[in-house]
């Protein structure tokens, strides 16, 4: 499989935490990607018309993508255990990557609003409404804490990479003192070899 | 079970059109829901920290979301047939449900560009790379047509609702006649009984 690949993306990383914990790493060849939301990396866009990363591509040539259907793939191909295949521990394992994922994408407009748009055309509201998003999404998280007790799944997965990319981008958040009884959580987690693994393009 | 709703959210209208399919409209209570970027709707938001429609709750009080997560519980709930349980066909689904969502993504962001962010704040490159993501997706579609000859599932419905959305906020567009394969393509999904309802809050 060849996936298009960013260091520092969030929905990425889903998907290499993901080969990581069911054992696919070294099945999965890197691909250079710069997605950008304005200047669009044409690559990208003839396997994947949205022109995002990660979009994986099968050993058959089918392109996969957004990063929800990479990690079931994935888990799938690996025979996982990160999604159950049916009852209420699955939905609630989708919800909560759900969540998981509302937060990295409030947090990737807030970039694209801070770094990538002209100083001008900033909009302070728009910004105060994302970080609203996530507060309300941590303190959430940080009130349901013991949802870190099941099983490591999907959910888990996908906000450990939301609080990875917050300690990334936004380390001034503190989300740690901020929300204590998520950050006890979701220590273990994030703690996982999958979780601290750092991977990079080919030489 | 109850919805939060909004009668112009292509994303509501993804799970009423798979609540239609598989015959549980009924069993759904719609509540209003008035998601916004900025303002953000408490109610929403004590039921889904990311305060988004639509959100779901059950009988049992678990909430439920987002579209993709609500669409497949529904679908799971009333025994319908609307996503391959294993094999190709599933990622084709998925797949094809992430390139609607994504012309979904990039419609609402123009429309927040367009018609919620202060005038004098609009940056025209921002409008150009979503509206250019919509245009590679439809080529895209277009030229695979033939994807459209698959029982109906949650891809295709996804694209079509995305299309639905088009017609409603950007007629303009005129997406049949600059992708006339696939305006052909998709008439079929696009006349279905569930694609042409409407629905509203109780009075």
């Amino acid at each position: 499989m060849k996936l298009f690949f960013s260091p520092t993306s969030p929905y990425v990383r889903k998907c290499m935490v993901t080969a990581h914990e069911v054992g696919l790493v070294d099945a999965i060849t890197l691909l250079p990607g710069s997605a950008h939301p304005v200047k669009r990396d044409q690559t990208i866009v003839s396997n994947n018309p949205l022109g995002k990363v990660p979009t994986l591509i099968t050993e058959t040539g089918e392109s996969i993508y957004d990063s929800r259907v990479i990690c079931e793939y994935i888990n799938a191909r690996g025979h996982g255990t990160l999604l159950a295949k049916e009852g209420p521990l699955r939905w609630e394992a989708l919800t909560l990557q759900s969540l998981g994922d509302g937060i990295l994408d409030a947090a990737l407009l807030i970039r694209y609003e801070n770094n990538v748009r002209p100083e001008g055309l900033r909009w302070a509201d728009w910004v105060a409404g994302k970080l609203d998003a996530i507060h309300t999404s941590l303190t959430s998280l940080n009130q349901h804490a013991e949802v870190f007790k099941h099983d490591f799944h999907l959910g888990l997965l996908t906000v450990g990479c939301a609080l990875w990319y917050l300690d990334l981008r936004y380390p001034e958040l503190d989300w740690r003192k901020h929300y204590p009884a998520l950050a006890e959580a979701a220590a273990g987690v994030m703690q996982r070899p999958s979780m601290t693994q750092n991977w990079a393009l080919p030489a």
